[in-house]
């Protein structure tokens, strides 16, 4: 890919923008509709920026970084027939695409946020494209940021898009459920921070099944109970509790 | 504390033991009822060791460090009563031990296991004794092997281990899920690595609530029925999948 054209100014299309400029792709434009945000990502990587459809500018790859309910809109703005045309959203089909462009896929599995630093190199990629040929540059174009890129179609994009909901925004909510009980407790968020460090370290090291611990893991019934006690004037931690409990019992046949 | 017998040879044990040793505290012998358990964590750390209840040292204080179900066995051994005896658990209070020594509790909350090395002066460390003399002796204790030491009652100490289970136990569960889901599409489970330690990290640097994202944050009903219909054959993780989804999308307002 000679040159990129990138579509949208949020988290995504911020790290992304980064990404491949920090491993010297050409990205020669960034387009948005509101102008402040495109000029954020466009001065801080030092190309160019509009908010004008009409200028957007001819390139080999064009890359819709926006929501989902985006992608079809931007979809129509790229006014060229012989380009490739790819969103970044693990649910969503190449068909999201409405022009007559070739189309692709390149879905980056993480969780952005555009003021944290991240390490692009090890962000899984996951293309698709119409045609081995788009494919193949989709997966070249990847592996220039990451060294894990993966070929993979719609159905089992969106069943690694919903891994990441269980793997991280539910995560993240645990962690949340946890705070507000240190909270009204006075005891500070922080005290948990180390125990989340290493629960999340320690998967790099055994499976999940292996890392298990706790009272549901033992069949600790006395102790699962007296947690129940803590809990019975919230009912949706009770049964939010109760439920993970069930399942984790389940899964040692406790 | 001019010397320690730590009683026990789990994790906790194992751990503990070490983090006293490396901060040059004087645990002067380590008992447990399975000797070749003893003997891993005497020569590990160079210090006496034994099977016998008869030979248990005379020290300034005694660390049990068992499951919560062996505390009380365990405080009958201590056959001296001018001595500080605590145990280890976030879900015991002082009264499971049973002896007429001074009692206490040192509860480090962290997971632990023996394969994994530890930052030990991250730990936060939870104490309680029945007298100022005794809490402080504890904390001070605890001071030398990390820099996050608090005083906590027994009921607090309970929410403070609850909130483990939260963010250590369930978070867990949750990576076995997006495992188990990975699994059955064929994908490896370190593609989630990256999301998974930077979810983690987020919460070093924003709150839970602000770290969030995802479909029941936005409220994106579209994906969110996407992913239940991936579920529909399982039971389980469908009822899981809506009552979390339910429980953000309530702290959001969506």
């Amino acid at each position: 890919m000679n040159s990129i054209v990138i579509l949208g100014a949020g988290n995504v299309a911020f790290h992304l923008t980064r990404a491949l400029i920090e491993n010297t792709v050409n990205v020669r434009q960034i387009f948005n509709r509101t102008l402040a945000h495109a000029q954020e990502i466009g001065e801080a990587n030092r190309i160019a920026y509009t908010d004008k459809i009409s200028e957007i500018e001819k390139a080999d790859l064009y890359i819709i970084a926006c929501a989902d309910s985006g992608i079809e809109e931007f979809s129509h703005y790229i006014p060229f027939d012989d380009v490739l045309v790819v969103h970044t959203s693990g649910s969503s089909p190449i068909s999201a695409l409405k022009g007559d462009y070739r189309k692709g896929v390149l879905y980056p599995l993480q969780t952005f946020t555009k003021t944290k630093k991240l390490r692009y190199d090890e962000i899984p990629f996951f293309v698709e494209a119409e045609t081995p040929e788009d494919t193949n540059a989709l997966k070249e174009l990847a592996f220039r940021i990451s060294n894990d890129v993966y070929e993979l179609d719609y159905a089992k994009r969106m069943e690694i898009q919903m891994c990441g909901v269980w793997a991280a925004n539910f995560v993240n909510h645990m962690y949340k459920i946890a705070g507000d009980i240190c909270a009204k407790n006075n005891i500070p968020f922080d005290v948990l921070l180390p125990l989340i460090q290493e629960t999340s370290l320690k998967v790099e090291e055994m499976s999940p099944y292996d890392a298990q611990t706790g009272p549901a893991r033992r069949g600790d019934d006395i102790i699962i109970d007296r947690h129940l006690d803590l809990l019975q004037n919230d009912s949706r931690l009770l049964q939010i509790y109760q439920i993970l409990t069930d399942s984790i019992k389940r899964d040692y046949d406790k």
